[in-house]
């Protein structure tokens, strides 16, 4: 039989994570590479330095835990997510898939279960991208999709590189093991927390992740002339503010999808200088566009840059595609797995696209991967009030035990499809 | 004859004042109460001791230049404007006032001239409101209208009050003699570039102004709930940017006036979190509306706030009117002076209303008031790009003379109308 996770320990871990960046709401505050993204990493490494695992880091700051195999040479079977956060985050966004795995390396240790191969726990660097854009930047560079120098080179609001965050962070956690970027892996599979609204609806306890949809982010920036409020009359204003906000009308508009499947966001939208008696001169402004149809998310895309260039008006307008991520499909055999350890466990499951990136997307490339997803209360996240159910960790974390272990003792490879 | 104003000397007062807080477009960032404005305080200190001018500073930070009259008992003509700037201002803005009144001092001074009455230059702190809202914080304290409790405690965004940064204010300029908060005034008159366009589409080099146009300025926030901008359906979402943009245009079509009389501005416009992958939850954004004529401006803010709170969609929507200032009507007896004095030059003037608030407005109560416009290039104000050509400010200056002059020599009072 399986052996059973402990759902009381990964809950009180989950309650112990959320003080780190707590913030008055009850969400967390805890963006990559900030002292508490190196507090939270320092109390799971004390979790795992309980147990005796080995840890190391690789050049981009990704952190691994390793429970080791019978055999050493066998490329390992890995799990994991991120514990960094949105500025207004919650205690479950990357968190569950990170605690829950670190769950699936002591249950089998709780019970005597050896594996032929080992098991590495990975917590992936700044997967939310709020501090340091793109988001799953980690991930990114481990599978060699984004050049290292790149993303070192990225700079935050304040002007900081993710070079100079990085080394503050090493000074922050204890020394550990250097690894190199994209060691060998057998299979990966991540569990996470849906983010949406429909396990919760369709009253189910897991989501097997069939695959991710495809993201591309467009920047837009509108220059006008900035001008005093009281004197300029309305007909003489290039106002930034106006031919922005119109274009986010339009464009919102032509995206129009009676099926709701099309995810269309506007979610930083800066307008300078800023001051309410100056007619704003520029306004910057980013649309998040998504869907899991490759074609229907370009041909969306082109037709929102088009309609940027076509924006009459007395401003100019200059749009670009910042980032494209393709929409991805998840391993048939690694699915197999997850799909017969949920029905030996009997557990109530669908089958499902995920909404939002994850870092298993740059897994996809280099070894067979999976995801697996547990409700969250009314599908909300990216927000303080995200919450989730114990009973509904437990399910996701003893699910993600079954298919690790069965992963890790498999005798061969998986054939890739 | 009239005294001839040195208008070299004019011009290059503006070059050195520009180069204080210059940013790299050519503008000028001298925000209140910063070091940049306590430098370019000191500037105009030093050229004042140069004459003897004896200083001295209110409880709000206003700064006053005195050149003695026969009568040292009589109540000073007074002229001045400010020195403090938008983020990005301009180089002539509230300066031109500032060192046109120096210029009349120096000039009666440099012809031998003396007058019944003293003359006295003031700096007005804060007229800009741009880093501690509302705008003429230092002349609204002067006349009564705004509580020096209320100022002083005003913070800026990053939680410094106004009483702290005049404290620090005040280390950074040499030590002054301290008066009291509104002495009396015999008259004012103040100079300033007139920010709008008018003045140079009639090819005139003054404007006579008569009055200013009212201001209502409205705080709208839009709650909403933040999200994740990739699983949630778009049906599901209270998406605080698209209320607020969609409330944003409504508006705009609600105040449509054919004459372009109504000044209709959106300055600053705030998105939280402000994250590209996630819904937002808040929307903060203001509304400066101005008019000449009272019951328009009165009517048009209620139909605003009426529309706001009309406002429907799963967005909750607040709208408060924060600050209101009446139009104003200078007085006629000073108008006539400048009037005469206009004609006696020989200068093209037209007369007209403000459509900048200014000090001059806190005035009004307190003794007969008028103001001065030049032109400036293309209208432009509260932008780097601010420009005014050194023959129109001369032209200014010599009229401000003029008027201040036989202002100051006046035997009686003039009568209040």
């Amino acid at each position: 039989m399986l052996a059973a996770v402990d759902g009381r320990r990964l809950w009180e871990r989950h309650l112990a994570m959320a003080k780190i960046g707590r913030t008055e709401r009850g969400g967390v505050n805890r963006q990559a590479l900030t002292p508490e993204d190196a507090e939270g990493r320092n109390l799971l490494l004390s979790w795992a330095a309980q147990r005796n695992y080995s840890a190391s880091i690789d050049a981009i700051g990704n952190l691994f835990v390793r429970r080791p195999g019978l055999d050493a040479q066998a490329a390992p079977v890995m799990t994991g997510s991120h514990l960094d956060s949105q500025p207004t985050g919650g205690n479950f966004d990357g968190v569950f898939g990170v605690l829950a795995g670190l769950e699936v390396l002591e249950t089998l240790d709780d019970n005597g279960l050896t594996t032929l191969r080992p098991i590495e726990l990975v917590v992936w660097m700044n997967e939310e991208g709020a501090r340091f854009p793109p988001t799953t930047m980690g991930s990114a560079v481990c599978a060699g999709e984004l050049p290292l120098e790149t993303a070192l080179a990225t700079i935050d609001k304040e002007g900081i590189s993710v070079g100079e965050a990085l080394a503050e962070h090493r000074s922050l956690i204890p020394p550990l093991t250097e690894r190199e970027l994209g060691e060998n892996a057998f299979s990966y599979v991540e569990a996470h927390i849906e983010q949406g609204p429909v396990l919760e609806e369709k009253g189910c306890r897991i989501g097997i992740v069939t695959g991710i949809q495809g993201l591309s982010l467009f920047e837009i920036e509108v220059q006008g002339d900035e001008a005093h409020a009281g004197t300029t009359p309305l007909g003489s204003r290039r106002d930034a503010f106006v031919t922005a906000s119109e274009l986010a009308q339009t464009l919102r508009k032509l995206i129009h999808d009676p099926m709701d499947i099309l995810r269309f966001t506007i979610g930083r939208f800066d307008v300078a200088p800023g001051s309410p008696n100056t007619v704003p001169g520029r306004v910057f402004f980013t649309i998040d566009l998504r869907h899991p149809d490759d074609a229907v998310l370009a041909r969306t895309g082109q037709r929102l840059l088009d309609a940027c260039r076509r924006q009459d008006g007395p401003c100019s307008v200059d749009a670009r595609l910042l980032f494209e991520s393709s929409p991805v499909t998840f391993d048939d055999n690694v699915l197999d797995v997850v799909r017969k350890a949920a029905d030996d466990l009997g557990v109530l499951h669908i089958e499902m696209i995920s909404g939002a990136t994850h870092d298993a997307k740059f897994m996809v490339g280099r070894c067979p991967t999976a995801m697996i997803f547990v409700p969250c209360k009314d599908g909300i996240s990216h927000n303080e009030a995200e919450s989730a159910r114990p009973d509904d960790l437990t399910a996701g974390a003893q699910l993600l035990c079954a298919t690790i272990h069965r992963l890790a003792t498999a005798e061969s490879g998986l054939d890739r499809n």
